[in-house]
């Protein structure tokens, strides 16, 4: 019985490990920030060897976007985005970004994470994890000049839409055919990206 | 004994019934969203008649932004700002949100304010009674046209500069002088207000 109690145990099994390093990197962190957990850390916290965190999820980088779990790699989606370089590159990441959104499969979870990294707990998440670690780099290869100027704006009007398009859901803003928002929004990110600023 | 627990009782007490008032007002907006809300039902809550809450408190517009503990109004402090119409009105909006988000006094109560405002609950008070009773009548002044297109973008990248800059405190946007911002957003609202929109 003892023999079969540990075969059954969670050590062994290949997806209840994969489940408990992510557990383990959800909670620290939220906990710890983005910056304060190492993958030596969270691999301490699921009882595994650091190797085996790697094996599963790549980089930290990589490690800290499946402990989001978001729906899709914003990375990989605005990939395509970065390649055709940063002229209209307003209008056409705006487009795939509506067009993940906009998606009632995925719309639910992205709001209900949206939500939370608004709250208190989490914004630090937001401020030292997502923004720097996914969004930033992506960002910054399609900016003219003055990265640190020109990303948290670009941010800042993609927050906007979001709180105002999915999670407030304010009716105008919600019901706003994808094409209308591209037109009237993209302008701003163009100007943000690689217009003139001050 | 009786007669001084009735005297010291929460009815006759002026201080105490523009408190219930308010209290009731507070959950019921919370409850039934802004809409859903009578001076009536308000006042049945509060256990005092209808007329007194319009005596202390004015409209259920008033006692709606009453009600959400605003540390200013925000249809007083932008009224200057109307007044001037709509050339530049874009920069000057600007300038009066951040002079009053930016005051380390009220900033804290704001961002309380700001993410009870996103959470699940409250979502609807901002869809429902912030945006249609505060900012609406304020912005639909200011609009060339088809305010129902032109308020929605203008309320979108206001809440974004709000998460952005002070609800995560992006570090480059929290740390960006408030001229700075003016220059740099103060387009886009002035776009949304009054530019060609497809």
């Amino acid at each position: 019985m003892k023999e079969q109690a540990s075969t059954r145990g969670r050590r062994p099994g290949a997806p209840d490990t994969r489940a408990e390093i992510l557990a383990s990197a959800r909670s620290l962190f939220a906990a710890r920030g983005f910056p304060g957990t190492s993958v030596r850390a969270v691999a301490a916290g699921a009882g595994v060897d650091p190797a085996l965190v790697h094996h599963y999820f790549g980089t930290k980088d990589d490690l800290f976007v499946a402990a989001l779990e978001l729906p899709v790699d914003p990375r990989e989606r605005l990939a395509g985005v970065i390649a055709l370089g940063p002229d209209g590159a307003g209008e056409r990441m705006l487009r795939v970004f509506l067009s993940v959104w906009d998606d009632p499969e995925v719309q639910p979870g992205l709001v209900a994470l949206a939500r939370s990294l608004v709250s208190d707990d989490s914004a630090s998440l937001v401020r030292d994890g997502f923004i720097p670690v996914v969004v930033g780099p992506v960002l910054a290869s399609l900016v003219r000049d003055r990265p640190e100027v020109r990303v948290p704006l670009v941010a800042s009007q993609i927050i906007g839409l979001v709180v105002a398009r999915y999670v407030v859901a304010l009716p105008p803003m919600a019901a706003m055919p994808a094409e209308d928002v591209v037109a009237r929004v993209g302008p701003t990110l163009q100007r943000y990206l690689t217009g003139d600023l001050p």
